[in-house]
This record gives structure tokens, sequence and C-alpha cells, in this order.
């Protein structure tokens, strides 16, 4: 049965008003999330207090809702669990690789890839001392960078800033003939556009749950480890819910079962209250159907900027298949008229140095928005109303 | 003016016939704490999405509440930061410490320490390299064994299981006497008994936040850096909002201001709702009057338990100057008793192998709740009531 946009759409809390292009972000919230975060404190915690980590199934929650996370990426029950952030998990991944291909002191990621992620790779080879390399190209040189000294690619899958997609059934097949292992970083990909891990012989996946997947502000992010590895791959943030059996207090480390290991502290129940009620919209979505119609919209809304805001210059591939779920235009001004366009009621957001980027997601954002964010864009560029000091005052957080 | 222990106590949601002792395993809920989350929900996630980073003040949030927790350690304005687990904390803090010591490769820890403190430490020397070693020791052999192989010390200062205190001030100096630095995990110490971090000269110091600060399960961690180590130390775990200048989106990690390096990824907002709330219990409140009042109490209970229970082991020594907020006993059917006696609503817990533990917290426990709780292991001792297969039973979170 094809997915109902129209019956999605109604799930989401949108504010009055608003057309809201930056769920590649920061996802709106589910309408029944409130309710069931009222439920994890008022029922589970205040009544249940510490029994409501068996009671309440808290603890098992990391990897349950993995799980339902899994089958939006490809991968397989029980090879997916929820912690930490997406840096932290982006630090194990590499440690656990790097460990697991020892001869090979080169970590390979692209200048598309999002920073944090390359500053993790840095701290990492600082803490493992001189001999490991960080090495960045070019996102178009990454396939011809894999030589026989790469330990280990880390790839963000779609570009934060150009929504440029990486091939990952190549890149992963061209790692393994080198001997590198690979590690993708989801964080635009999961809920936005169908990964087949399992299909690609990926080796680690990393992602978050704040952005497509809506679980709230500081949502937590998630690690997949290819079943083959599950055993092998050993965590350098070796915590005690990743111990084999934590409530044995024993004085030394030994690595959980398959991906439990991958746990490091206790985890952030009440964050995954809210991803719970979010996952529920996702039950019975196609990611196929999700991507083509994302595609769909965000072809009406380069089209129609291309022709009624042609000074805005097309920062993302026009091919299907170069794409995820967002579209992206630089401009000299980008931050000033993204701030103008925010004023009117559409909300997308601006990546330094010169980057406007809109996300269309298709549970929420219909044909209609599209139309009326490419009305108001429009407009400001035509009456260059984004030339105010208002507008172009820095914020904290852009 | 004095705390009013009873007007704190109606501050509290506590289940109905519950007596609960366990709030140094995970704190019960302030009665504001469900209307707070569901301004950051409702109000700010779902109304302002992506702009909460800014009006709400999220992205401010894990240093203006840093800063109130520090007020109860004796930190500086400035000096704690929030976000992640205890245990992410303790490996920043650690990488740090070492990186900062570079001519010892010993890390100086006791058998009482939380396993996971010492799990991340055998995981951070693993990632260095063969060189670095963590030594453990038990805890009344901590002094004599800080000599001048030790680069740091990573001590909790109130045993997790018997509820031993170290002398902060003494290990401390001895650290500095033969130059290795200090980190102090004051997971049951921050909102337990006065902390003293500035008068102490600690280095670092780690702690969590769903203890004796009542946030909720899965609640951040804090790190407290001293501000003559600030611009110097360099964590490990370098995440792009541990950058300079997160929204520069640069290639390169350059650490922020100050504890600012010590953020890692997105900190969990809607946690930090449930935080903030709880916060509020706790302006005003004296932290020496706290101790005093939960040592009147555990002194209290340990008397009746001599007494009535004498087959209960106390574990726990008797000089409050060696106490923190809770109070141990051995018994090797340890397990058992804990269980009946929580079928009869009084919540403590087991740590293996033979520990059971009781939270005197004064914010929410009386001396009424003392004396039933102790009518009621009492009888179960008497009775033997704890003898039956049900409450053999192993569950998955002891």
């Amino acid at each position: 049965m094809p997915t109902d946009f129209a019956a999605t759409k109604s799930l989401f809390h949108l504010p009055e008003g608003v057309i809201y292009l930056d769920g590649n972000s920061l996802g709106p919230m589910v309408k029944t999330a409130p309710a069931r975060m009222a439920r994890a404190m008022e029922g589970e915690w205040a009544e249940l207090l510490i029994r409501g980590w068996n009671k309440a199934g808290w603890m098992a929650q990391p990897a349950v809702l993995g799980d339902r996370i899994g089958r939006l990426i490809g991968a397989a029950p029980g090879t997916v669990v929820l912690g930490d952030t997406l840096s932290i998990k982006v630090y194990q991944a590499l440690a656990s690789a790097l460990e697991m291909n020892p001869k090979r002191k080169v970590i390979l990621s692209d200048t598309g890839n999002f920073p944090s992620d390359l500053y993790m790779a840095e701290g990492l080879c600082r803490t493992l001392g001189g001999q490991y390399r960080l090495k960045t190209v070019a996102p178009e040189e990454v396939m011809s960078a894999i030589d026989d000294t790469v330990a280990v690619t880390l790839i963000t899958e779609v570009d934060y800033r150009t929504g440029r997609r990486h091939h990952m059934g190549d890149i992963t097949k061209r790692a393994h003939e080198m001997g590198a292992l690979t590690i993708w970083d989801l964080a635009h990909s999961a809920g936005a556009l169908p990964v087949d891990l399992t299909g690609t012989k990926a080796d680690f996946a990393v992602g978050c749950t704040y952005k497509y997947l809506n679980s709230g502000p500081g949502g937590p992010a998630f690690i997949y480890v290819a079943p083959r590895h599950a055993e092998t791959a050993r965590p350098a943030l070796s915590g005690w819910l990743g111990h084999e059996a934590p409530f044995a207090f024993d004085l030394a480390y030994r690595p959980g079962r398959g991906i439990e290991r991958m746990r490091v502290g206790t985890p952030p129940v009440l964050q995954m209250a809210a991803l719970e009620a979010a996952l529920d919209v996702w039950d019975g979505v196609d990611m196929t159907e999700v991507h083509l119609q994302s595609l769909r919209l965000q072809d009406q809304f380069i089209k129609a900027i291309g022709t009624r805001a042609p000074m805005l210059q097309l920062a993302t591939p026009r091919s299907h298949l170069m794409r995820g779920s967002q579209v992206s235009f630089r401009h000299p001004e980008g931050y000033a008229i993204m701030q103008a366009l925010i004023a009117e009621g559409v909300i997308g957001d601006f990546r330094a140095p010169d980057i406007l980027r809109f996300g269309f997601t298709p549970l929420y954002i219909d044909d209609d928005d599209v139309a009326q964010a490419v009305n108001r864009l429009a407009k400001i560029m035509d009456y260059g109303s984004w030339d105010k000091p208002e507008f172009k005052q820095r914020a904290l957080v852009t």
C-alpha cells in the first residue's frame, strides 16, 4: 500500500504559518510525543523509580529502538544500538576499525564530511600517537584515493552542505578490494533515503535521530556493526553497559555480545521516549517512496528557483542518484537571505560560508509548501529585502 | 536560614506507600519536571523548531546548568559543563590529564571505584598503546600508592558499594606533591555532601546528575576542569561543539575557550529540561546541612539495624568523616533480602556480590521513613520471609 503522505503530515505538530524546510537539521515533533514523554516521566520514572530499568524496559530500549531504525537502513535485527552522540559513535567505530586493520595507518575522509567527524578522527589520531593520519580529499576524489595505505574510510553518505550523495555500494566495494574497512555516517540518510547496509556490505555505520527521524533536540545517536565484525570489534570507549555482565561489577572489562558492546553509559531514557513516539510514524513507511517523493519536491523547487531566482546558484547535483533529501544553493549573502526568508515563515538554514539549505521531507512537506516557499524566496530576491542590518547580524547558532 | 526539609520533601513526587532509599542510584522526580518538559517539547521544540537553539537558549544550557551544579561542588562559574555520560567524561578527563603529564604512564585507581571508570581507563590505555597502565589498589592503600610513577589518580570520592569516603583534600595534596594530577568522580558526592573542588585544588572532576541531583533516568553527566588547566587540557573526544567556532565548520579542530572544549556533540535538550526543574529545588539548599541531616538519618538506621537485625553486617565505616550519603550492609543472601524488602515498599538496591545499599537523601527522606524502613527490614529478617524463589530470581538490572 503506498504511503499516504497527507496522513503522515497530520501526525506532526507544525507551527501555524510556518513552512519547515529544515528537518535535515532538527525534525519537528510528532503529536504523540508529549503524551509518550508524560508517560515516561509520570508513569515510569515517578512511579517505578529505579524499578523502571526492568519494569519499563529502559535497559533494553537502546536495542529495541535500534532494531526499528535498523529496518530503515537495511540492517538486520541485533546490529544497531542507540546511545551517546554521533561524534562519540564515530570515535567508537573508528577506533574499532583501526584496531581491526592494524597494518594500515590512514583514515580517509573528504572535505565534505561533517567537521565533527573529522575532529573526532583528528582527536583519535592524536591519542593513538604519531603514526596515524587523517587524510582528507575532495568528495569526488574519494574513490581514487582509496589505496593500500587506507585502513578505513569515514564518509558521510550525503554531504551536509551541498547535499551531494556518495555511492555507498561502489565506495564500499572499492574499499574492500583495497583491504580497507568502511564507516558510513548516515546523519543525512537515515529516514531520508533507502540505505542498504547489509546489501552494500558496509562495515560500520553511525547516525543521528534528531534530523529525519524526529526524536527531538539532542536525541541519541546510533551505531551499526556488520554481523561479521560483531564479535571482533573492540570499542575504545568501553563503558559498563557494553560489558558482558554489567551487573556483575567485575573489575576488568569483557566486551558484551555483538552490538551490545558498543553501549557505553546509562542510556538517555527520556530522549528515547520521544524517539519511540517518533518511530511509530515510520512503521509501514517505505523508504524508496519517501525518497522518490522528496526528489519530486526537490525538482519542483530547483526548477522554480532556477526561473524565478536565478541569482541563487544550485550547489546540489542535478542527478537523482547523487542527491539525498536536501537542496542547497550558494549566494554570497546567503546568511541574510535565509534570515529574511525565516522572517517570512519559511525555515531553512545556512551553512558557512555561503550555503542556503532546504530539506524536503515528504512525511510533512507537500507540493503546496514548496510552491509557497518558492514564492516567498523569489519575492525576497526580487525586492532585495534581505539587505537589512537585522538580517545580517549573526546568531550564536546558524 | 536553615533548610526546611519538610518543605523540600513536598516538592518531590513519591509513590504512595513507598519509602525510597535508592536516590543514590536514581533520584525521584520533582513535581515541576513534567510541566518543564512539556514546555521544552510543546513550547520550544514544537513551536520554535530549529530556532530553539538560539531562542530557547538550548546551546547555552550545558554551561548555564553547569554553573548551577558548580555551586554545589565548590566550582567557580565557567568551570563545569554538562553533556554525555559519566563514562565518556571519565575518558575525556583521563586523556587530557595523561597528555598533560607525558612522562608518567600510570593511572592509579582503587578496587572500590565504579567499574565503568576502570573499564574506560582500560580502554584508553589500550588505545594509547602498550606503555600505559591502569594500577588498581585497595581503597585504603591509595595514599601510599601515589608515587612518582603516577600520572593521574582516578578516584570516586564515595565508594558505590560500601559508601566509604576518601579524603579528597589529603589525596589531592599527596598527588600534587608527587607530581600527579587528580580526577575525582563525584557520582555519589554531588548533591550528597559538601564538595570543595576549588579549595582542595582538584584538577578534574566528573559526575552524574540522575542520582542525588534528580535529573531523571539517563540525565547528562558533568565535567569540571580547574581554571589553571582550562586552556591546557586537550580533550581526546574533540567534537564540534567543543570547537572554538563550531559554526565556522572549519576542517581542523581548534579547542574552544576553557571548559567549552569539553563539550562534544549535540546536548540532550530534553534531559536538560528535566534537570533544570530538579535544580530549582537545590537553590538555597546548604550542602553541609544536607550532609549532616543525612548522617543523622544514617546513624538512626545503623543503630536500629544493629539491634534489630544484627545478622546484617555493616559495610560502611562508622566515622562520619568517611561516609557519604549511603549505608551498606553485607549478607550472603543480600539479593533476596532486598527483593523481599522492595516487595514491602522499601526500595534500596543490591550490588554484587553481597551488598545491600540504602541511600539517605534528606531532601525527601525523614525520620519516620527511617523508622518504617527499619521495621520492615527487621520483620523480613525475623521471619526469614526473603527465603522464597521469587525473591532469588535475578532481574536484568540489579
